[in-house]
Protein backbone atom coordinates (compact mmCIF):
# COMPACT_ATOMS: atom_id res chain seq x y z
CA UNK A 1 0.00 0.00 0.00
CA UNK A 2 1.62 3.41 -0.85
CA UNK A 3 2.10 6.24 1.57
CA UNK A 4 -0.60 8.21 -0.04
CA UNK A 5 -3.40 5.42 0.75
CA UNK A 6 -2.09 5.02 3.93
CA UNK A 7 -2.33 8.86 3.79
CA UNK A 8 -5.73 8.89 2.75
CA UNK A 9 -7.05 6.01 4.96
CA UNK A 10 -4.94 7.49 8.82
CA UNK A 11 -5.70 10.94 8.43
CA UNK A 12 -7.78 14.00 7.48
CA UNK A 13 -7.37 13.81 3.65
CA UNK A 14 -10.15 13.27 1.59
CA UNK A 15 -10.14 11.23 -1.83
CA UNK A 16 -11.83 11.35 -4.64
CA UNK A 17 -13.06 7.88 -5.92
CA UNK A 18 -11.95 8.46 -9.87
CA UNK A 19 -8.36 8.97 -8.59
CA UNK A 20 -5.77 6.04 -9.23
CA UNK A 21 -4.47 4.08 -6.40
CA UNK A 22 -7.20 5.64 -4.69
CA UNK A 23 -9.42 3.63 -1.85
CA UNK A 24 -11.86 1.64 -3.31
CA UNK A 25 -15.45 1.79 -1.27
CA UNK A 26 -18.50 -0.34 -1.35
CA UNK A 27 -21.54 -0.87 0.25
CA UNK A 28 -23.36 -4.08 1.06
CA UNK A 29 -26.28 -4.56 2.03
CA UNK A 30 -27.87 -8.04 2.74
CA UNK A 31 -30.93 -9.25 4.36
CA UNK A 32 -30.60 -12.56 6.81
CA UNK A 33 -33.25 -15.43 7.48
CA UNK A 34 -34.50 -14.26 10.84
CA UNK A 35 -34.02 -17.59 12.11
CA UNK A 36 -30.64 -17.65 11.57
CA UNK A 37 -29.04 -14.56 12.57
CA UNK A 38 -26.95 -15.44 15.07
CA UNK A 39 -24.46 -17.83 13.26
CA UNK A 40 -24.53 -15.85 10.70
CA UNK A 41 -23.52 -12.95 12.62
CA UNK A 42 -20.70 -14.99 13.82
CA UNK A 43 -19.67 -16.04 10.78
CA UNK A 44 -19.57 -12.71 9.48
CA UNK A 45 -17.48 -11.27 12.63
CA UNK A 46 -15.17 -14.66 11.83
CA UNK A 47 -14.59 -13.83 8.12
CA UNK A 48 -14.39 -9.89 8.58
CA UNK A 49 -11.38 -10.09 11.21
CA UNK A 50 -9.82 -12.12 9.36
CA UNK A 51 -10.22 -10.55 6.06
CA UNK A 52 -8.48 -7.24 7.68
CA UNK A 53 -5.99 -9.21 9.47
CA UNK A 54 -4.52 -11.22 6.71
CA UNK A 55 -5.14 -9.09 3.40
CA UNK A 56 -2.76 -6.06 3.12
CA UNK A 57 -5.62 -4.43 0.92
CA UNK A 58 -8.54 -4.74 3.10
CA UNK A 59 -8.71 -1.71 5.16
CA UNK A 60 -11.39 -1.79 7.17
CA UNK A 61 -15.13 -4.02 6.86
CA UNK A 62 -17.43 -1.75 9.29
CA UNK A 63 -20.67 -4.34 9.86
CA UNK A 64 -24.14 -2.78 11.82
CA UNK A 65 -27.43 -4.23 12.01
CA UNK A 66 -30.69 -2.38 11.27
CA UNK A 67 -32.38 -1.22 15.06
CA UNK A 68 -35.48 -1.60 13.38
CA UNK A 69 -35.35 -4.49 11.25
CA UNK A 70 -32.15 -6.57 12.83
CA UNK A 71 -32.07 -8.41 9.92
CA UNK A 72 -31.42 -6.43 7.79
CA UNK A 73 -27.31 -6.03 7.48
CA UNK A 74 -25.23 -3.36 6.27
CA UNK A 75 -21.11 -3.56 5.61
CA UNK A 76 -18.97 -0.33 4.71
CA UNK A 77 -16.06 -1.45 2.79
CA UNK A 78 -12.80 -0.13 2.27
CA UNK A 79 -10.08 -1.59 0.39
CA UNK A 80 -7.02 -0.15 -0.67
CA UNK A 81 -8.04 -0.24 -4.53
CA UNK A 82 -9.97 -2.08 -6.79
CA UNK A 83 -6.92 -4.70 -6.89
CA UNK A 84 -7.86 -5.40 -3.35
CA UNK A 85 -11.16 -5.94 -3.89
CA UNK A 86 -10.77 -8.13 -6.43
CA UNK A 87 -7.80 -10.38 -4.76
CA UNK A 88 -10.44 -10.39 -1.61
CA UNK A 89 -13.21 -11.92 -3.86
CA UNK A 90 -10.49 -14.82 -4.50
CA UNK A 91 -9.14 -15.43 -1.09
CA UNK A 92 -9.92 -19.16 0.34
CA UNK A 93 -11.40 -17.13 3.77
CA UNK A 94 -14.11 -15.22 1.17
CA UNK A 95 -14.96 -18.14 -0.67
CA UNK A 96 -15.24 -20.49 2.84
CA UNK A 97 -17.49 -17.97 3.96
CA UNK A 98 -19.27 -17.64 1.53
CA UNK A 99 -20.49 -21.24 0.83
CA UNK A 100 -21.50 -21.43 4.33
CA UNK A 101 -23.74 -18.32 4.76
CA UNK A 102 -25.64 -18.74 1.34
CA UNK A 103 -28.29 -20.67 3.00
CA UNK A 104 -28.97 -17.44 5.51
CA UNK A 105 -29.01 -14.93 3.46
CA UNK A 106 -32.13 -14.15 1.77
CA UNK A 107 -31.02 -10.77 -0.53
CA UNK A 108 -27.39 -9.14 -1.05
CA UNK A 109 -27.22 -5.73 -2.81
CA UNK A 110 -24.14 -4.38 -3.43
CA UNK A 111 -24.46 -0.54 -4.42
CA UNK A 112 -21.24 0.68 -6.13
CA UNK A 113 -20.64 4.42 -4.53
CA UNK A 114 -17.94 6.91 -5.05
CA UNK A 115 -16.03 8.79 -2.28
CA UNK A 116 -17.26 12.22 -1.55
CA UNK A 117 -14.83 11.99 1.67
CA UNK A 118 -13.04 9.51 4.13
CA UNK A 119 -12.61 11.80 7.22
CA UNK A 120 -11.12 9.93 10.57
CA UNK A 121 -9.05 10.59 13.34
CA UNK A 122 -5.47 10.45 12.85
CA UNK A 123 -3.37 7.52 13.51
CA UNK B 1 -11.79 9.10 24.67
CA UNK B 2 -10.64 5.63 26.93
CA UNK B 3 -8.18 3.32 26.20
CA UNK B 4 -11.19 0.69 25.35
CA UNK B 5 -12.76 3.23 23.20
CA UNK B 6 -9.46 3.88 20.78
CA UNK B 7 -8.54 -0.23 21.28
CA UNK B 8 -11.95 -0.86 19.47
CA UNK B 9 -11.42 1.74 16.75
CA UNK B 10 -7.85 1.08 15.90
CA UNK B 11 -7.60 -2.05 16.01
CA UNK B 12 -9.15 -5.64 15.13
CA UNK B 13 -11.53 -5.39 18.40
CA UNK B 14 -15.29 -5.60 17.46
CA UNK B 15 -17.22 -4.08 20.05
CA UNK B 16 -21.16 -4.25 20.56
CA UNK B 17 -23.13 -1.31 20.16
CA UNK B 18 -24.79 -2.06 23.58
CA UNK B 19 -22.17 -2.19 25.69
CA UNK B 20 -21.39 0.93 28.44
CA UNK B 21 -18.61 3.00 26.53
CA UNK B 22 -19.02 1.54 23.26
CA UNK B 23 -18.49 3.54 19.97
CA UNK B 24 -22.15 5.19 19.04
CA UNK B 25 -22.54 4.60 14.72
CA UNK B 26 -25.52 5.83 13.03
CA UNK B 27 -25.95 5.80 9.01
CA UNK B 28 -27.42 9.47 7.64
CA UNK B 29 -29.10 8.66 4.28
CA UNK B 30 -29.73 12.04 1.92
CA UNK B 31 -31.66 12.95 -1.04
CA UNK B 32 -29.99 16.35 -2.47
CA UNK B 33 -31.02 18.69 -5.32
CA UNK B 34 -29.09 17.84 -8.23
CA UNK B 35 -28.99 21.25 -9.27
CA UNK B 36 -27.21 21.73 -5.77
CA UNK B 37 -25.05 19.02 -5.74
CA UNK B 38 -21.62 20.37 -6.09
CA UNK B 39 -22.15 22.94 -3.52
CA UNK B 40 -23.60 20.31 -0.87
CA UNK B 41 -20.63 18.43 -1.20
CA UNK B 42 -18.05 21.12 -0.75
CA UNK B 43 -20.05 22.38 2.56
CA UNK B 44 -20.39 18.55 3.54
CA UNK B 45 -16.45 17.81 2.92
CA UNK B 46 -15.38 21.00 4.88
CA UNK B 47 -18.30 20.31 7.76
CA UNK B 48 -16.88 16.69 8.12
CA UNK B 49 -13.03 17.56 8.51
CA UNK B 50 -13.89 20.46 11.02
CA UNK B 51 -15.96 17.72 13.05
CA UNK B 52 -12.82 14.93 13.09
CA UNK B 53 -10.33 17.63 13.27
CA UNK B 54 -12.08 19.75 16.41
CA UNK B 55 -13.82 17.44 18.07
CA UNK B 56 -12.05 14.30 20.50
CA UNK B 57 -15.47 12.67 20.06
CA UNK B 58 -15.94 12.15 16.55
CA UNK B 59 -14.14 9.23 15.09
CA UNK B 60 -14.57 9.01 11.43
CA UNK B 61 -17.49 10.39 9.11
CA UNK B 62 -17.24 8.57 6.14
CA UNK B 63 -19.46 9.82 2.95
CA UNK B 64 -20.38 8.24 -0.44
CA UNK B 65 -22.21 9.27 -3.00
CA UNK B 66 -24.57 6.42 -4.99
CA UNK B 67 -22.96 5.51 -8.71
CA UNK B 68 -26.11 5.10 -9.90
CA UNK B 69 -28.01 8.05 -8.03
CA UNK B 70 -25.30 10.24 -7.59
CA UNK B 71 -27.23 12.78 -5.47
CA UNK B 72 -28.12 10.30 -2.66
CA UNK B 73 -25.58 10.90 -0.08
CA UNK B 74 -24.71 7.89 2.52
CA UNK B 75 -22.75 8.84 5.77
CA UNK B 76 -21.21 6.12 7.93
CA UNK B 77 -20.82 7.79 11.64
CA UNK B 78 -18.60 7.12 14.20
CA UNK B 79 -18.62 8.80 17.44
CA UNK B 80 -16.31 7.64 20.84
CA UNK B 81 -20.22 7.26 22.53
CA UNK B 82 -23.76 8.41 22.49
CA UNK B 83 -22.42 11.78 24.36
CA UNK B 84 -19.88 12.43 21.66
CA UNK B 85 -22.87 12.35 19.12
CA UNK B 86 -25.01 14.71 21.47
CA UNK B 87 -22.12 17.07 21.76
CA UNK B 88 -21.48 16.79 17.93
CA UNK B 89 -24.84 18.03 17.35
CA UNK B 90 -24.63 21.30 19.65
CA UNK B 91 -21.74 21.96 17.80
CA UNK B 92 -21.69 25.57 16.24
CA UNK B 93 -19.52 24.29 13.05
CA UNK B 94 -22.97 21.77 12.51
CA UNK B 95 -25.20 24.07 13.43
CA UNK B 96 -23.63 26.23 10.51
CA UNK B 97 -23.60 23.52 7.86
CA UNK B 98 -27.25 22.15 9.06
CA UNK B 99 -28.44 26.07 8.30
CA UNK B 100 -26.51 26.51 5.12
CA UNK B 101 -27.35 23.30 3.41
CA UNK B 102 -31.04 22.80 4.55
CA UNK B 103 -31.77 24.23 1.41
CA UNK B 104 -30.52 21.82 -0.54
CA UNK B 105 -31.31 18.54 1.22
CA UNK B 106 -34.44 17.07 -0.18
CA UNK B 107 -34.53 14.21 2.44
CA UNK B 108 -32.73 12.63 5.49
CA UNK B 109 -33.01 9.81 6.97
CA UNK B 110 -30.71 8.76 9.99
CA UNK B 111 -31.09 4.79 10.06
CA UNK B 112 -30.41 3.85 13.92
CA UNK B 113 -28.01 0.22 14.21
CA UNK B 114 -26.72 -1.74 16.37
CA UNK B 115 -22.62 -2.52 15.57
CA UNK B 116 -22.12 -5.99 14.10
CA UNK B 117 -17.96 -5.47 14.07
CA UNK B 118 -15.66 -2.56 13.62
CA UNK B 119 -12.94 -4.22 12.08
CA UNK B 120 -10.07 -2.10 10.69
CA UNK B 121 -6.40 -1.95 9.83
CA UNK B 122 -4.50 -1.54 13.06
CA UNK B 123 -3.21 2.00 13.65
Amino acid sequence: MGASLLAAMTGMTCVAAQEKGSPYVQLAELEIDPAQLQPYKAALREHIETAVRIEPGVLALYTVSDKEYPSRIRVFEIYADADAYRAHLEAPHFKKYKAATEPMVRALRLVPVDVVALAAKPR
